[in-house]
Protein backbone atom coordinates (compact mmCIF):
# COMPACT_ATOMS: atom_id res chain seq x y z
CA UNK A 1 0.00 0.00 0.00
CA UNK A 2 1.57 3.40 -1.06
CA UNK A 3 0.05 6.82 0.26
CA UNK A 4 -0.10 8.73 -3.08
CA UNK A 5 0.25 12.94 -2.63
CA UNK A 6 -1.59 14.66 -6.12
CA UNK A 7 -1.53 17.96 -6.97
CA UNK A 8 -4.14 19.07 -8.96
CA UNK A 9 -5.45 21.91 -11.43
CA UNK A 10 -9.89 22.19 -11.96
CA UNK A 11 -12.01 23.92 -13.30
CA UNK A 12 -15.12 23.74 -10.91
CA UNK A 13 -17.88 24.60 -13.16
CA UNK A 14 -19.60 21.31 -14.08
CA UNK A 15 -19.25 20.15 -10.07
CA UNK A 16 -21.03 20.18 -7.21
CA UNK A 17 -17.74 20.95 -5.51
CA UNK A 18 -14.62 18.76 -4.29
CA UNK A 19 -17.09 16.33 -2.18
CA UNK A 20 -18.89 13.35 -3.03
CA UNK A 21 -22.75 14.67 -3.18
CA UNK A 22 -26.22 12.49 -4.67
CA UNK A 23 -26.98 15.85 -6.41
CA UNK A 24 -23.71 15.93 -9.31
CA UNK A 25 -20.53 15.12 -9.71
CA UNK A 26 -17.84 15.74 -7.67
CA UNK A 27 -14.19 16.38 -8.29
CA UNK A 28 -13.85 13.83 -5.33
CA UNK A 29 -15.87 11.16 -7.20
CA UNK A 30 -13.95 11.97 -10.95
CA UNK A 31 -10.63 11.43 -9.09
CA UNK A 32 -11.41 8.02 -7.09
CA UNK A 33 -13.39 6.58 -10.18
CA UNK A 34 -10.10 7.53 -12.62
CA UNK A 35 -8.12 5.70 -10.01
CA UNK A 36 -10.48 2.56 -9.82
CA UNK A 37 -10.01 2.55 -13.70
CA UNK A 38 -6.26 2.53 -12.98
CA UNK A 39 -5.98 -0.15 -10.22
CA UNK A 40 -9.16 -1.22 -9.58
CA UNK A 41 -8.97 -1.27 -5.95
CA UNK A 42 -11.71 1.75 -4.17
CA UNK A 43 -9.24 4.43 -3.03
CA UNK A 44 -10.95 7.24 -0.84
CA UNK A 45 -9.58 10.52 -1.64
CA UNK A 46 -8.98 13.41 0.87
CA UNK A 47 -8.05 17.08 -0.02
CA UNK A 48 -6.84 19.76 1.34
CA UNK A 49 -9.51 22.19 1.20
CA UNK A 50 -13.14 21.30 0.17
CA UNK A 51 -13.90 23.42 -2.70
CA UNK A 52 -17.44 24.26 -3.45
CA UNK A 53 -19.23 24.14 -6.40
CA UNK A 54 -18.22 26.06 -9.21
CA UNK A 55 -15.25 26.53 -7.06
CA UNK A 56 -11.55 26.30 -9.45
CA UNK A 57 -8.93 24.92 -8.03
CA UNK A 58 -4.87 25.66 -9.25
CA UNK A 59 -2.72 23.35 -7.07
CA UNK A 60 -5.28 21.17 -4.23
CA UNK A 61 -3.46 18.88 -2.51
CA UNK A 62 -5.02 15.59 -2.26
CA UNK A 63 -3.86 12.01 -1.07
CA UNK A 64 -5.02 8.37 -1.64
CA UNK A 65 -3.75 5.22 -0.61
CA UNK A 66 -3.49 2.81 -3.67
CA UNK A 67 -1.67 -1.20 -2.99
CA UNK A 68 -0.89 -2.07 -6.75
CA UNK A 69 3.09 -1.11 -7.38
CA UNK A 70 3.43 1.63 -10.04
CA UNK A 71 5.37 5.25 -10.37
CA UNK A 72 4.78 8.60 -9.96
CA UNK A 73 4.94 9.34 -13.24
CA UNK A 74 2.54 6.35 -14.60
CA UNK A 75 -0.34 7.48 -11.81
CA UNK A 76 -0.25 10.86 -12.46
CA UNK A 77 -0.55 9.93 -16.74
CA UNK A 78 -2.88 7.20 -16.17
CA UNK A 79 -4.60 9.63 -13.92
CA UNK A 80 -4.54 12.23 -16.72
CA UNK A 81 -5.52 9.71 -19.39
CA UNK A 82 -8.93 8.35 -17.06
CA UNK A 83 -10.17 11.35 -16.11
CA UNK A 84 -10.66 12.41 -19.21
CA UNK A 85 -12.68 14.74 -20.26
CA UNK A 86 -13.53 15.70 -16.79
CA UNK A 87 -11.39 19.54 -16.99
CA UNK A 88 -9.57 18.32 -13.67
CA UNK A 89 -5.87 17.46 -14.38
CA UNK A 90 -2.82 16.05 -11.92
CA UNK A 91 -0.21 18.15 -12.50
CA UNK A 92 1.73 16.16 -10.17
CA UNK A 93 2.06 13.01 -8.05
CA UNK A 94 4.53 11.85 -5.44
CA UNK A 95 4.81 9.28 -2.91
CA UNK A 96 3.91 10.50 0.71
CA UNK A 97 4.91 9.32 4.39
CA UNK A 98 2.29 7.16 5.26
CA UNK A 99 0.99 9.61 7.73
CA UNK A 100 0.77 12.32 5.40
CA UNK A 101 -3.13 13.68 5.24
CA UNK A 102 -4.13 16.58 2.67
CA UNK A 103 -6.33 17.79 5.07
CA UNK A 104 -4.98 17.23 8.59
CA UNK A 105 -1.49 17.81 7.55
CA UNK A 106 -1.88 21.21 6.15
CA UNK A 107 -1.04 24.59 8.32
CA UNK A 108 -2.67 26.91 5.82
CA UNK A 109 -5.01 27.67 2.83
CA UNK A 110 -4.39 29.80 0.14
CA UNK A 111 -7.19 31.26 -2.25
CA UNK A 112 -7.47 33.71 -4.82
CA UNK A 113 -10.79 35.72 -6.00
CA UNK A 114 -10.77 37.60 -9.64
CA UNK A 115 -13.15 40.38 -10.05
CA UNK A 116 -13.23 41.52 -13.82
CA UNK A 117 -13.93 45.35 -13.33
CA UNK A 118 -15.48 46.97 -16.14
CA UNK A 119 -18.50 47.45 -18.12
CA UNK A 120 -18.29 44.73 -20.86
CA UNK A 121 -18.83 40.70 -20.05
CA UNK A 122 -16.23 38.64 -20.32
CA UNK A 123 -15.72 36.64 -23.41
CA UNK A 124 -12.43 34.73 -22.66
CA UNK A 125 -12.85 34.77 -18.93
CA UNK A 126 -16.75 33.54 -18.54
CA UNK A 127 -17.29 31.09 -15.75
CA UNK A 128 -13.59 32.11 -14.30
CA UNK A 129 -14.45 35.76 -12.77
CA UNK A 130 -17.20 37.92 -11.61
CA UNK A 131 -17.51 40.80 -13.81
CA UNK A 132 -18.84 44.25 -11.74
CA UNK A 133 -19.39 47.30 -13.98
CA UNK A 134 -19.15 49.83 -10.95
CA UNK A 135 -15.69 51.18 -10.71
CA UNK A 136 -13.87 49.67 -7.51
CA UNK A 137 -10.86 50.94 -5.24
CA UNK A 138 -8.87 48.00 -4.91
CA UNK A 139 -6.55 50.69 -2.69
CA UNK A 140 -9.44 51.47 -0.29
CA UNK A 141 -10.76 47.36 -0.31
CA UNK A 142 -7.38 46.94 1.06
CA UNK A 143 -6.63 49.06 3.42
CA UNK A 144 -9.93 48.82 4.77
CA UNK A 145 -9.66 44.54 4.61
CA UNK A 146 -6.53 44.70 7.10
CA UNK A 147 -9.10 44.78 9.82
CA UNK A 148 -9.72 41.14 9.11
CA UNK A 149 -6.13 40.20 9.53
CA UNK A 150 -5.49 37.99 12.79
CA UNK A 151 -7.79 35.69 15.01
CA UNK A 152 -11.62 37.00 15.38
CA UNK A 153 -15.41 35.64 15.54
CA UNK A 154 -16.14 35.53 12.29
CA UNK A 155 -20.17 34.53 12.54
CA UNK A 156 -20.76 38.09 10.20
CA UNK A 157 -18.56 36.20 7.46
CA UNK A 158 -20.07 32.48 7.74
CA UNK A 159 -22.15 30.54 5.91
CA UNK A 160 -25.59 29.14 7.55
CA UNK A 161 -24.94 25.86 6.57
CA UNK A 162 -21.78 25.75 8.09
CA UNK A 163 -20.28 22.68 10.35
CA UNK A 164 -17.05 24.07 11.72
CA UNK A 165 -17.16 23.60 15.55
CA UNK A 166 -16.11 27.69 16.33
CA UNK A 167 -16.83 30.76 14.35
CA UNK A 168 -13.25 32.06 15.89
CA UNK A 169 -10.84 31.79 12.61
CA UNK A 170 -7.42 33.68 12.23
CA UNK A 171 -6.83 35.37 8.55
CA UNK A 172 -3.07 35.15 8.01
CA UNK A 173 -3.06 37.32 5.48
CA UNK A 174 -5.59 39.28 2.65
CA UNK A 175 -4.47 41.71 -0.13
CA UNK A 176 -6.19 43.42 -2.67
CA UNK A 177 -4.49 44.24 -6.04
CA UNK A 178 -5.32 45.62 -9.42
CA UNK A 179 -3.80 45.18 -12.75
CA UNK A 180 -5.68 46.97 -15.36
CA UNK A 181 -9.38 45.57 -15.20
CA UNK A 182 -8.72 42.77 -12.97
CA UNK A 183 -8.99 42.99 -9.30
CA UNK A 184 -7.56 40.16 -6.93
CA UNK A 185 -8.11 38.98 -3.27
CA UNK A 186 -5.47 37.61 -2.35
CA UNK A 187 -6.01 35.73 1.20
CA UNK A 188 -4.38 32.74 3.66
CA UNK A 189 -4.97 31.31 6.79
CA UNK A 190 -5.09 27.72 8.59
CA UNK A 191 -8.45 27.22 7.90
CA UNK A 192 -11.86 29.02 6.47
CA UNK A 193 -15.65 28.90 7.49
CA UNK A 194 -17.99 27.94 4.86
CA UNK A 195 -18.44 30.84 2.29
CA UNK A 196 -15.63 32.89 4.19
CA UNK A 197 -13.62 34.49 1.44
CA UNK A 198 -17.13 35.07 -1.19
CA UNK A 199 -18.19 36.64 2.12
CA UNK A 200 -14.86 38.79 2.86
CA UNK A 201 -15.30 39.54 -1.16
CA UNK A 202 -18.67 40.49 -1.31
CA UNK A 203 -18.17 43.07 1.91
CA UNK A 204 -15.24 43.97 0.31
CA UNK A 205 -16.85 45.68 -2.79
CA UNK A 206 -18.84 47.51 -0.64
CA UNK A 207 -16.38 49.41 0.16
CA UNK A 208 -14.77 49.32 -3.46
CA UNK A 209 -17.72 51.26 -4.69
CA UNK A 210 -17.92 53.64 -1.51
CA UNK A 211 -21.03 52.11 -0.36
CA UNK A 212 -19.31 51.35 3.04
CA UNK A 213 -16.39 53.40 4.75
CA UNK A 214 -13.70 50.97 6.49
CA UNK A 215 -15.24 51.41 9.88
CA UNK A 216 -18.56 49.82 8.21
CA UNK A 217 -16.35 46.71 7.66
CA UNK A 218 -15.07 46.66 11.41
CA UNK A 219 -18.42 47.31 12.71
CA UNK A 220 -19.66 44.41 10.36
CA UNK A 221 -16.77 41.75 12.25
CA UNK A 222 -17.64 43.00 15.20
CA UNK A 223 -21.27 42.68 15.36
CA UNK A 224 -20.61 38.91 14.78
CA UNK A 225 -24.05 38.99 12.71
CA UNK A 226 -24.27 37.32 9.54
CA UNK A 227 -26.79 39.81 8.38
CA UNK A 228 -24.71 42.22 8.33
CA UNK A 229 -22.36 40.35 5.60
CA UNK A 230 -22.23 41.97 1.92
CA UNK A 231 -23.31 39.93 -0.67
CA UNK A 232 -21.79 36.80 -1.17
CA UNK A 233 -19.08 37.06 -4.11
CA UNK A 234 -20.23 34.27 -7.02
CA UNK A 235 -18.37 30.73 -6.95
CA UNK A 236 -16.61 31.43 -10.32
CA UNK A 237 -13.76 33.95 -9.67
CA UNK A 238 -12.88 31.68 -6.43
CA UNK A 239 -9.19 29.95 -7.13
CA UNK A 240 -8.47 27.23 -4.68
CA UNK A 241 -4.11 28.25 -4.53
CA UNK A 242 -2.94 25.64 -2.85
CA UNK A 243 -2.84 24.25 1.19
CA UNK A 244 0.55 24.58 2.88
CA UNK A 245 2.26 21.53 4.64
CA UNK A 246 5.57 21.66 6.87
CA UNK A 247 6.87 19.24 5.04
CA UNK A 248 7.55 21.56 2.57
CA UNK A 249 9.24 24.26 4.18
CA UNK A 250 12.51 24.59 1.86
CA UNK A 251 10.84 23.84 -1.07
CA UNK A 252 10.05 26.34 -3.50
CA UNK A 253 6.44 26.57 -4.70
CA UNK B 1 -25.34 57.41 -40.99
CA UNK B 2 -22.54 57.23 -38.24
CA UNK B 3 -19.25 55.37 -38.49
CA UNK B 4 -19.01 53.44 -34.88
CA UNK B 5 -15.33 52.04 -33.98
CA UNK B 6 -16.04 48.75 -32.03
CA UNK B 7 -13.23 47.18 -29.69
CA UNK B 8 -14.25 43.05 -29.71
CA UNK B 9 -13.03 40.47 -27.42
CA UNK B 10 -13.68 36.81 -27.89
CA UNK B 11 -13.15 33.47 -27.54
CA UNK B 12 -12.61 32.19 -30.91
CA UNK B 13 -13.25 28.37 -30.04
CA UNK B 14 -16.78 27.89 -31.44
CA UNK B 15 -16.19 30.62 -34.82
CA UNK B 16 -14.92 29.56 -38.61
CA UNK B 17 -12.66 32.44 -37.68
CA UNK B 18 -13.58 36.35 -38.40
CA UNK B 19 -15.05 36.30 -41.99
CA UNK B 20 -18.17 35.54 -42.95
CA UNK B 21 -18.37 31.70 -44.16
CA UNK B 22 -20.55 29.02 -45.64
CA UNK B 23 -19.54 26.40 -43.09
CA UNK B 24 -20.51 27.28 -39.75
CA UNK B 25 -20.78 30.47 -37.11
CA UNK B 26 -18.42 33.36 -37.79
CA UNK B 27 -17.40 36.20 -35.69
CA UNK B 28 -18.62 39.18 -38.04
CA UNK B 29 -21.92 37.37 -38.75
CA UNK B 30 -22.43 37.22 -34.92
CA UNK B 31 -21.53 40.69 -34.78
CA UNK B 32 -24.05 41.95 -37.74
CA UNK B 33 -26.61 39.84 -36.90
CA UNK B 34 -26.67 42.00 -33.03
CA UNK B 35 -26.46 45.31 -34.87
CA UNK B 36 -29.38 44.40 -36.84
CA UNK B 37 -31.11 43.15 -33.89
CA UNK B 38 -30.63 46.56 -32.48
CA UNK B 39 -30.87 49.19 -35.48
CA UNK B 40 -32.95 46.91 -37.85
CA UNK B 41 -30.56 47.94 -40.56
CA UNK B 42 -28.15 45.77 -42.00
CA UNK B 43 -24.27 46.86 -41.42
CA UNK B 44 -21.59 45.15 -42.62
CA UNK B 45 -18.86 45.19 -40.19
CA UNK B 46 -14.97 44.94 -40.99
CA UNK B 47 -12.10 44.46 -38.70
CA UNK B 48 -8.83 45.02 -38.57
CA UNK B 49 -7.77 41.58 -38.63
CA UNK B 50 -9.65 38.16 -39.95
CA UNK B 51 -8.96 35.82 -37.55
CA UNK B 52 -8.83 31.83 -38.45
CA UNK B 53 -11.28 29.77 -36.86
CA UNK B 54 -10.39 28.70 -32.90
CA UNK B 55 -8.19 31.91 -32.75
CA UNK B 56 -9.22 34.58 -30.33
CA UNK B 57 -9.32 37.83 -29.87
CA UNK B 58 -8.14 40.80 -27.06
CA UNK B 59 -9.19 43.48 -28.47
CA UNK B 60 -9.82 43.97 -32.03
CA UNK B 61 -11.12 46.80 -33.44
CA UNK B 62 -14.02 46.64 -35.72
CA UNK B 63 -15.90 49.62 -37.76
CA UNK B 64 -19.24 49.38 -39.33
CA UNK B 65 -22.29 52.36 -40.21
CA UNK B 66 -25.12 52.79 -38.61
CA UNK B 67 -28.23 55.43 -39.75
CA UNK B 68 -30.36 54.70 -36.40
CA UNK B 69 -29.57 57.49 -34.09
CA UNK B 70 -27.74 55.95 -30.92
CA UNK B 71 -24.90 56.82 -28.67
CA UNK B 72 -21.46 54.88 -27.67
CA UNK B 73 -22.54 53.48 -24.39
CA UNK B 74 -26.24 52.59 -25.79
CA UNK B 75 -24.86 50.75 -28.51
CA UNK B 76 -21.91 49.21 -26.93
CA UNK B 77 -24.40 47.99 -24.33
CA UNK B 78 -27.33 47.32 -27.08
CA UNK B 79 -24.85 44.92 -28.75
CA UNK B 80 -23.48 42.93 -25.98
CA UNK B 81 -27.00 42.16 -25.05
CA UNK B 82 -27.61 40.75 -28.67
CA UNK B 83 -24.51 38.88 -28.81
CA UNK B 84 -25.33 36.73 -25.94
CA UNK B 85 -24.91 33.73 -25.40
CA UNK B 86 -21.69 33.95 -27.92
CA UNK B 87 -18.53 34.75 -26.46
CA UNK B 88 -17.80 37.66 -27.90
CA UNK B 89 -18.29 41.37 -26.11
CA UNK B 90 -17.64 45.15 -27.10
CA UNK B 91 -15.10 46.33 -25.03
CA UNK B 92 -15.85 49.75 -26.46
CA UNK B 93 -17.73 51.68 -28.90
CA UNK B 94 -16.72 54.93 -30.37
CA UNK B 95 -17.99 57.49 -33.00
CA UNK B 96 -15.39 57.05 -35.38
CA UNK B 97 -14.57 59.78 -38.83
CA UNK B 98 -16.03 58.27 -42.17
CA UNK B 99 -12.62 57.77 -43.29
CA UNK B 100 -11.41 54.98 -39.87
CA UNK B 101 -11.38 51.65 -41.73
CA UNK B 102 -10.59 49.30 -39.30
CA UNK B 103 -8.67 47.35 -41.84
CA UNK B 104 -7.15 49.53 -44.06
CA UNK B 105 -6.17 52.10 -41.49
CA UNK B 106 -4.30 49.95 -39.27
CA UNK B 107 -0.85 50.65 -39.47
CA UNK B 108 0.39 47.51 -37.29
CA UNK B 109 -1.13 44.23 -35.60
CA UNK B 110 0.36 42.82 -32.47
CA UNK B 111 -0.60 38.94 -31.90
CA UNK B 112 0.41 36.56 -29.08
CA UNK B 113 0.96 32.93 -29.03
CA UNK B 114 0.86 30.91 -25.52
CA UNK B 115 2.18 27.87 -25.22
CA UNK B 116 1.93 25.83 -21.67
CA UNK B 117 5.03 24.21 -21.22
CA UNK B 118 4.14 21.17 -18.73
CA UNK B 119 3.55 17.39 -19.14
CA UNK B 120 -0.04 17.71 -17.45
CA UNK B 121 -3.18 19.33 -20.11
CA UNK B 122 -4.95 21.73 -18.77
CA UNK B 123 -8.29 22.22 -16.48
CA UNK B 124 -8.18 26.13 -16.87
CA UNK B 125 -7.01 27.31 -19.94
CA UNK B 126 -8.19 24.56 -22.03
CA UNK B 127 -8.59 25.70 -25.66
CA UNK B 128 -6.43 28.81 -24.89
CA UNK B 129 -3.16 27.57 -25.07
CA UNK B 130 -1.00 24.66 -27.08
CA UNK B 131 -0.10 22.40 -24.74
CA UNK B 132 3.35 20.95 -24.70
CA UNK B 133 5.34 18.50 -22.53
CA UNK B 134 8.86 18.54 -23.25
CA UNK B 135 10.40 21.18 -21.90
CA UNK B 136 11.16 24.35 -24.49
CA UNK B 137 14.50 26.57 -24.13
CA UNK B 138 12.47 29.95 -24.58
CA UNK B 139 15.73 31.93 -24.28
CA UNK B 140 17.26 30.25 -27.15
CA UNK B 141 13.93 30.52 -29.35
CA UNK B 142 13.80 34.25 -27.91
CA UNK B 143 17.54 34.60 -29.55
CA UNK B 144 17.21 32.65 -32.96
CA UNK B 145 13.96 34.23 -33.60
CA UNK B 146 15.43 37.90 -33.86
CA UNK B 147 16.66 36.63 -37.41
CA UNK B 148 13.04 36.74 -38.43
CA UNK B 149 12.88 40.52 -37.77
CA UNK B 150 13.02 42.75 -40.65
CA UNK B 151 11.43 42.60 -43.91
CA UNK B 152 11.97 39.51 -45.72
CA UNK B 153 10.42 36.91 -48.21
CA UNK B 154 8.23 34.68 -45.25
CA UNK B 155 7.27 31.55 -48.11
CA UNK B 156 8.55 29.32 -45.43
CA UNK B 157 5.96 30.71 -42.78
CA UNK B 158 2.95 31.30 -45.46
CA UNK B 159 -0.05 28.73 -46.06
CA UNK B 160 -0.94 27.09 -49.06
CA UNK B 161 -4.20 28.88 -49.65
CA UNK B 162 -2.71 32.32 -48.51
CA UNK B 163 -4.33 34.71 -50.94
CA UNK B 164 -1.68 38.27 -50.38
CA UNK B 165 -0.01 39.48 -53.24
CA UNK B 166 3.64 39.22 -51.96
CA UNK B 167 5.52 36.80 -49.99
CA UNK B 168 7.36 40.16 -49.13
CA UNK B 169 6.31 41.08 -44.91
CA UNK B 170 8.09 43.20 -42.50
CA UNK B 171 8.35 41.64 -39.13
CA UNK B 172 9.01 44.68 -36.25
CA UNK B 173 9.11 42.69 -33.66
CA UNK B 174 9.39 39.06 -31.72
CA UNK B 175 9.76 38.32 -28.35
CA UNK B 176 9.99 34.74 -26.22
CA UNK B 177 8.96 34.96 -22.38
CA UNK B 178 8.67 32.09 -20.17
CA UNK B 179 6.55 32.99 -16.40
CA UNK B 180 6.68 29.91 -14.61
CA UNK B 181 4.95 27.00 -17.45
CA UNK B 182 3.65 29.41 -19.50
CA UNK B 183 5.67 31.08 -22.76
CA UNK B 184 4.20 33.64 -24.65
CA UNK B 185 5.38 34.25 -28.34
CA UNK B 186 4.54 38.35 -29.02
CA UNK B 187 4.72 39.46 -32.50
CA UNK B 188 3.64 43.14 -34.04
CA UNK B 189 3.66 44.02 -37.59
CA UNK B 190 1.97 46.33 -40.55
CA UNK B 191 0.01 42.88 -41.58
CA UNK B 192 1.00 38.94 -41.74
CA UNK B 193 0.71 36.13 -44.20
CA UNK B 194 -2.00 33.58 -43.31
CA UNK B 195 -0.87 31.50 -40.89
CA UNK B 196 2.25 33.29 -40.61
CA UNK B 197 2.44 33.60 -36.93
CA UNK B 198 1.24 29.97 -36.34
CA UNK B 199 3.85 28.70 -38.80
CA UNK B 200 6.72 30.82 -36.90
CA UNK B 201 5.77 29.52 -33.72
CA UNK B 202 5.82 25.72 -34.59
CA UNK B 203 9.36 26.59 -35.81
CA UNK B 204 10.39 28.14 -32.99
CA UNK B 205 9.41 25.22 -30.52
CA UNK B 206 11.78 22.98 -32.88
CA UNK B 207 14.57 25.11 -31.21
CA UNK B 208 12.66 25.39 -28.27
CA UNK B 209 13.54 21.14 -27.91
CA UNK B 210 16.59 21.33 -29.45
CA UNK B 211 15.76 19.51 -32.79
CA UNK B 212 16.77 23.06 -35.21
CA UNK B 213 19.86 25.10 -33.93
CA UNK B 214 19.47 28.99 -34.54
CA UNK B 215 20.92 28.76 -37.36
CA UNK B 216 18.56 26.20 -39.11
CA UNK B 217 15.77 28.51 -38.43
CA UNK B 218 17.79 31.35 -40.32
CA UNK B 219 18.51 28.70 -43.43
CA UNK B 220 14.14 27.67 -43.35
CA UNK B 221 13.68 31.66 -44.13
CA UNK B 222 16.21 31.79 -46.36
CA UNK B 223 15.01 28.92 -48.52
CA UNK B 224 11.44 30.12 -49.04
CA UNK B 225 9.74 26.60 -49.24
CA UNK B 226 6.98 25.81 -47.30
CA UNK B 227 8.28 22.32 -47.08
CA UNK B 228 11.04 24.04 -44.29
CA UNK B 229 8.57 25.17 -41.86
CA UNK B 230 7.85 23.58 -38.71
CA UNK B 231 4.68 22.22 -37.55
CA UNK B 232 2.26 25.37 -37.99
CA UNK B 233 0.72 25.52 -34.16
CA UNK B 234 -2.64 24.98 -32.93
CA UNK B 235 -5.30 28.06 -33.15
CA UNK B 236 -5.91 27.60 -29.52
CA UNK B 237 -3.09 29.31 -28.23
CA UNK B 238 -3.37 32.25 -30.53
CA UNK B 239 -4.66 35.54 -29.81
CA UNK B 240 -5.18 38.61 -32.11
CA UNK B 241 -4.06 41.37 -29.40
CA UNK B 242 -4.99 44.52 -30.97
CA UNK B 243 -4.46 46.93 -34.50
CA UNK B 244 -2.62 50.23 -34.23
CA UNK B 245 -3.76 53.24 -36.04
CA UNK B 246 -2.08 56.45 -36.44
CA UNK B 247 -5.26 58.04 -34.71
CA UNK B 248 -4.52 56.85 -31.61
CA UNK B 249 -1.19 58.16 -31.61
CA UNK B 250 -0.71 59.60 -27.90
CA UNK B 251 -3.35 57.68 -26.37
CA UNK B 252 -2.50 55.50 -23.63
CA UNK B 253 -3.52 51.58 -24.85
Amino acid sequence: MTRWRLTLEYDGTPFVGWQRQDNGPSVQEALETAATRFCQETPRACAGGRTDGGVHARAMTAHLDIEKPTTADVLRDALNHHLRPAPIVVLDAREAPPDFHARFSARARRYEYLILNRRAPSALDAGRVWRLPARLDAAAMHAAAQVLVGAHDFSTFRAAQCQAKSPVKTLSEIAVTRRRDIIAVHVAAPSFLHHQVRSIVGSLVNIGVGRWSARDLGDALAACDRRRCGQVAPAAGLYFLCAVYDSDAGEAR
